[in-house]
C-alpha cells in the first residue's frame, strides 16, 4: 500500500462506518482505521445498552400501577438487578457484532491502530505513514470526567463502564442531569437504588423552556432526590464517595458522572490542519462537513457539533460522498431532534425555546393530567408546549415531557421539516382516543391566537370540551 | 315553544354534540333531543371503556415479559377482574359526567325522548310536534345481533353490555374480529378468560393486505384460538352456549357478538324524506352532510359512512355549521384512518391495499422481529407496508400490525394529508434508536424501487446494515 489512497477514514464509529459505506461505492482505494475496539459508541455504551437497562426499569417501575388497574401481587416483583445487566450486555453484544459486519473482509484495508495526522493529505498509523487524497476524521468522543476525580478509582463510573457492572450498590449519585444523566439517574433508581443527583444548572434534560424543566424536575423528585443549581464536589471517604453541592451532602457507594462527552481530537495532530478554537477543533463547515478549505472532513461527535446518532450517520454520509467528489456538495441538514428517553419522554424539535426570541412567537401548550388516553393508561403526566410564527402560524418548534413524547415529537419534526403551520396540522386526522390529541389540544391553543381559517375547513374544527371525546 | 326552531338536533353522540357546539354559536333557536341515557358511546360503551380494559390487559400481559428482563415474582401476579370491570366503569362514570357537561344548562331546550320524522322540517317528541328550518339527524348506532341470538339472554353480550360485568367467565367466545371484536378478544384473553374467536372472513380488524393480515392473525393465535372463514352458529346449551363454525365446535360461558353497528333510524321516519336505500338509508353528500336536497343532515354513525369518533365530530361540525347557513359549505374530508388498539397496534391510513389496484403502486415493508429497539423493549413482533405511486412516489396508504403503530400511523396520515412523497418522508430527521426507524426502513424500500434522488440530499441517506444502527 505506498500507493496514495483516496481516502482515508480515521474511526469506525457510526460516522466513521456511514462513510465508509459511501466511499466503497465509489472507490477500493480506502483504508478506515480504528483506535481501541471495533464497534460504535452506540452499540457499545450508548443509546442501545442504556435503552435495554431503560426498557427493564421501566418494566419493573410500571408495578407501581397494577394494583390501580386491578392486578394484584406486585410486592412480589423484584429487579434482579445482576440479570437485568446480564440481559443488557447480552443484548449489547448483539447489537455490536451487528456492526462489526460492515467492516469485515475489508483485509488490510481495515487497520487496527491509533493515527496521527501529519498534514491534510498525510497519517501515519502503527509506525507507518500513508497518503491520502482525502482524509476523513471520525474519531468519536469520550465522557468527560474532571481531573480531579480520576482518583476516585472504581467509586466512579461512567456510561463506559456502568454496563460492565455485575450488580449495583445500594446508593448512587449522578452528577449532570443532561439527556444521558437523566436517562441513566431515572433508570437507575427505577431499578431500586436508592438515587441522588446533582446539576450545577437549574434545567435538565437540554430543556430550555421552564414550565417543561419545571414539570420534568418535579416529576423526577417524585422518584429520587435533585440537587440543582450548584456544582458538585466529590472526594473519597473510605470505599464510598462524598458528594457535595452547596448545603446538600452525602455518601454514596459509587457515583456516575454524565457530563457530557469530549470529541476524540486530543493528539491526533489536528494542529496540522490550520488554526485551532479554544475546544482544540478546526473550523468545519455542517453543510459539507469540510474543515477548513482543506481536502479533510471532521464528521460525527468528533466535530462536536450534534453528538447524535442520527446526526452522525448523516455527517459520515455527507463526509464519505464529499471525500470521493471532485467538489464538494453543501447537503441542507436535517430538522434538529432530540429525545431524552426519560418517562415521560423529554423531547425538542426545531428551535429551541431559548432561541425563539421574545416577539413574534406564540406558544400553545397542553397538560396531560386530564387527558382521556393518558389517564386510562395511567400516563396522565407532563407537559407539551409548540412554538409558532404570529405573522405566519409556522411552525417554530417544541419542548415536551410528555408520554410517548418520543413518537408526537417526529409527527412535529416533520411538520417543521416541511415548513407546515398550525393550520396544516390540525388538517390531519386525529384518531381516538389517542396521546396525539394532547397535541392537538396545544395546537388549537395556537390556532385560537392567530387569524381565524375558514369555517367551510375542518382544520378549525374546536374541541369538544369532554375529557372523553378530546 | 310554537315558534319554528333554526336546528333541531336529533341525538346527543358525539356528531350530535359536535353539531351543538357550532348551532350554538350562532342561533339560541334550537332542541337538542336524545333518546335513553345522555352521554355519548364512546365514553359509555365504546372506546374510553375498551380502552381502560385494553390498558390493564396489556399491563398484566406485560409480566411475560418480565423473566427475561431480569424481573422476577411475575408467577404471583393476578388479575382480580372484578377490581378491573369496577375501575373500567369508574372512569368511564367520570368520561360520561364530562360529556354531560355539554348539555347542562340548555333548560328546555335539551329534550329526553324519541324522535320521529314527520317531514323535513317537522317532528314529534313526547306527543308534541316541532317545526324546525333544518333537523340534523345524528341518532347512532348499536351492536348487531343477529334476531336467532336474542334468545340466548344473558349468555350473549355486546359492548353494550359487557363492561357492566361484576366478572368474567373461564371460557368466552368472540363472535366477529373486526376492531371491536379483535380487541375485546385480546384483552378478555389477556385478563385470563379461555377465549374462543370466530370470523366469517379470513381477514381481521379490517386488514385488507394479506401480509399484513396473516401476520396479525398469526400473532393473535399465539393467545388465543382462532376460527376464520366459516360464520359462525350459537345455541343455548343449558346455561352455557355452543358455538359451531365449519368443523369447529365449542362451549363457553358467554359470547360477545361484535358483528359491528347498525345505524339507529329503524322507525324515526326518515321514510318522510323520500327514497331510502337498500340498508334503509337516504343519500347523504360527505362533504356536506345533506340528505338528498332536503334541509336535513345525517351525521355521525347514523349515517353509515365512517362509524369512528373522530369522523363522527367531524360530521357534527360539518351539519351544524351548514345547518346555520343560508347555502351549504361543502367540506374536504380528512384522510382516512383507522386505529385497532390491539398489541401490536393494527393501523390503516390511507388508500386501504384493497384499494390500490394492480399496476402503479408500489409497496415497501419492515417486520420488527430484528428492529434494535423494538428488542430492546420486547416488542419485536409485527409488520409495516407502505404503499406509493410508482410515478410520482407520492405516499398513498399503509396498513400494519406493528408496536408504537397508533402512533406511526399519524406520522403517515399527516405525510398522506399533504400529498408527500417517499422521499419527501426520507427527508425528515429520525432519531435513535425508535421504533420509526422500522418505519424508515419501510420506506427506503419504497424509495430504491423509485429513481434515485440527488446526491447530496440527505433523503437519500441509506441504512447502515446494523441492527444497532438501523
Amino acid at each position: 500500500m505506498n500507493e496514495t489512497l483516496d481516502v482515508a477514514i480515521i474511526g469506525a464509529g457510526t460516522a466513521g462506518l456511514s462513510a465508509l459505506r459511501e466511499v466503497q461505492r465509489r472507490t477500493q482505494r480506502f483504508v478506515i482505521i480504528n483506535d481501541g475496539p471495533w464497534g460504535t459508541v452506540c452499540a457499545r455504551v450508548g443509546c442501545m445498552p442504556s435503552k435495554i437497562l431503560i426498557e427493564a426499569a421501566n418494566a419493573y417501575h410500571r408495578r407501581g400501577s397494577f394494583a390501580e388497574f386491578g392486578i394484584t401481587g406486585a410486592e412480589n416483583l423484584k429487579a434482579d438487578v445482576p440479570a437485568v445487566l446480564q440481559r443488557v450486555r447480552r443484548l449489547r453484544d448483539d447489537f455490536v457484532r451487528g456492526t462489526l459486519k460492515a467492516t469485515e473482509g475489508l483485509g488490510e484495508r481495515a487497520i487496527s491502530g491509533r493515527a496521527h495526522l501529519l498534514g491534510p493529505d498525510r497519517l501515519e498509523v502503527n509506525g507507518r505513514e500513508l497518503r491520502a487524497r482525502r482524509i476523513i476524521i471520525a474519531t468519536g468522543s469520550r465522557p468527560i470526567v474532571p481531573a480531579p476525580w480520576r482518583d476516585l478509582g472504581e467509586r466512579l463510573l461512567t456510561t463506559d463502564t456502568l454496563f460492565e457492572q455485575k450488580d449495583l450498590p445500594a446508593r448512587m449519585a449522578v452528577v449532570g442531569l443532561g439527556p444521558v444523566g437523566v436517562e441513566i439517574a431515572q433508570a437507575l433508581s427505577r431499578l431500586g437504588v436508592e438515587l441522588v443527583a446533582f446539576d450545577g444548572m437549574e434545567t435538565i434534560a437540554g430543556l430550555t423552556d421552564p414550565a417543561v424543566n419545571a414539570v420534568a424536575v418535579e416529576l423526577l423528585r417524585r422518584e429520587f432526590t435533585l440537587h440543582l443549581g450548584e456544582n458538585a464536589e466529590l472526594a473519597a471517604e473510605g470505599a464510598r464517595v462524598r458528594a457535595r453541592a452547596g448545603a446538600a451532602e452525602t455518601t454514596v457507594d459509587r457515583v456516575v458522572v454524565a457530563l457530557g462527552r469530549r470529541p476524540n481530537v486530543d493528539d491526533i495532530g489536528l494542529e496540522t490542519l490550520g488554526e485551532l478554537d479554544e475546544r482544540g477543533l478546526p473550523p468545519v463547515d455542517p453543510g459539507t462537513l469540510q474543515v477548513a478549505d482543506l481536502p479533510v472532513f471532521l464528521a460525527g461527535d468528533s466535530n462536536n457539533q450534534a453528538p447524535l446518532l442520527h446526526e452522525a450517520a448523516d455527517e459520515g454520509h455527507i463526509a464519505g460522498i464529499n471525500a470521493t467528489r471532485p467538489t464538494f456538495a453543501r447537503f441542507e441538514r436535517r430538522t434538529p431532534l432530540v429525545i431524552v428517553f426519560a418517562d415521560p419522554n423529554v423531547a425538542m424539535v426545531g428551535r429551541r425555546f431559548k432561541d425563539l426570541g421574545s416577539s413574534g412567537v406564540l406558544a400553545g401548550e397542553v397538560r396531560f393530567e386530564r387527558q382521556g388516553r393518558a389517564r386510562a393508561g395511567q400516563h396522565g403526566h407532563g407537559i407539551l408546549r409548540v412554538y409558532a410564527e404570529r405573522y405566519s402560524g409556522r411552525l417554530l418548534g417544541a419542548e415536551m415531557c410528555a408520554p410517548a413524547g418520543e413518537h408526537m415529537v417526529h409527527l412535529l419534526a416533520l411538520a417543521i421539516e416541511r415548513s407546515l403551520t398550525v393550520h396544516d396540522l390540525l388538517r390531519m386526522p386525529i384518531y381516538h382516543p389517542v396521546l396525539e390529541e394532547g397535541l392537538r389540544t396545544a395546537l388549537r391553543e395556537l390556532a385560537s391566537q392567530l387569524p381565524a381559517g375558514e369555517e367551510s375547513d375542518l382544520a378549525v374544527c374546536g374541541a369538544l370540551g369532554a375529557e372523553a371525546l378530546d
